[in-house]
């Protein structure tokens, strides 16, 4: 019966059906080390099928990759309602949760593995990137960014990145506490970037204007003056 | 004449010399578009000597790349004299001044085009950001870092090579603003961890006991208050 319900499954149900299970299996291994044999096996089909769908691993790994970012890309997608710093907790929440699902996958991915490296998979990883930055300057609504706002948008996406992959080895800090200081590690770029310039200083108001006292900025700036005083 | 001097090389000063000037190509544009004849001609030398030295661009690559890769990590070496602020200001002195010799290069390594990615290229890069690592603790004079310290150094060297991405693609930024603001930034990120963690709070003011008020550090400081007040 089971055997008799694969069989009727069309050619783009089968092709899903084998993304979603080699993207389980790439998440919570190294890819390098999940083979087609475990494929086929787990997805309940022949490998000799397996090859028939994707001509290889790695068009299999990057089917699989280019699911998982679309996933991540949704995840930044935040209602423009409410000071922007809890906005931005809820997008780092839904990071880590990501992060937390694809662990081994994504630690390999990032540490650029044998199987990182290919044009399809950097291409796939900067689309996510990119979806990060207009997200952020969507919120900000800043259409048209000065360097400066750029540089600090794009490294502080960039440390997220490395702040995961130092967290998923070994998890010695709680999640919890990252994302948190996370949304601080942005306000504290841009209040870096604003010492320097007049541009950022205006936007650094603006960001903190509708501010409450006890959203995350607001504790932030709390805490520091009882730091310094 | 100069054809006898070229003859006389012995095998290591070949190799040195070709590793010299692949390097030098391989800094100037992306590596891919580097080929072997056209380091044989920089050479001097026909393109089956250079196969002679090395067994393919790959090879010669990897060397290039371990002399890069000694060259940065000794340009972190710094004197354990004077304020913290201003010795990691000149280090990033000397980073930026690597970034900018070897620009084209960098960038196609970290972005990882298909040059990138092998274990041995992997490695090399990791071997530079563990002596950064090594280098910023022995100034913070902590041998046995927590956990929450190691992220704020790790991460914080992960900014310093998004920054310098970002910089080479276009230069709209003065590298000195850079330099100073990635200095600016690691107190930013160690004052955001420090207001989470006591630990990380005692760190952050025995970092600053001795910062002079015209220093790195000091001039964030007051920038800031004059920002918020």
């Amino acid at each position: 019966m089971t055997t008799g319900v694969r069989r009727r499954m069309g050619v783009d149900e089968r092709r899903q059906q084998l993304i979603g299970v080699a993207l389980d299996l790439f998440s919570r291994r190294a890819p390098d080390e999940v083979s087609i044999d475990e494929i086929a096996s787990a997805a309940g089909i022949s490998r000799p099928l397996v090859y028939h769908y994707f001509p290889g691993k790695l068009s299999l790994y990057e089917a699989a990759l280019k699911r998982a970012s679309e996933d991540l890309a949704n995840r930044f997608a935040e209602p423009h309602e409410g000071p922007l710093g809890a906005r931005l907790l809820r997008v780092m929440h839904r990071f880590f949760d990501f992060v937390d699902e694809h662990g081994p996958g994504f630690s390999a991915l990032m540490r650029g593995g044998p199987a990182g490296g290919s044009s399809t998979t950097n291409a796939l990883v900067d689309s996510v990137r990119q979806a990060a930055y207009d997200q952020i300057l969507s919120h900000l609504r800043v259409e048209d960014p000065p360097a400066r706002l750029e540089l600090v948008v794009r490294s502080w996406i960039s440390l997220a990145e490395s702040t995961a992959l130092i967290w998923l080895d070994g998890r010695r800090i709680p999640r919890a506490e990252l994302e948190i200081q996370l949304v601080h590690d942005f306000a504290a770029l841009t209040a870096v970037s604003a010492a320097h310039d007049e541009e950022m200083g205006a936007l650094l108001r603006h960001m903190l204007r509708d501010e409450p006292a006890d959203g995350p900025f607001g504790t932030l700036m709390n805490r520091l003056l009882a730091l310094a005083f």
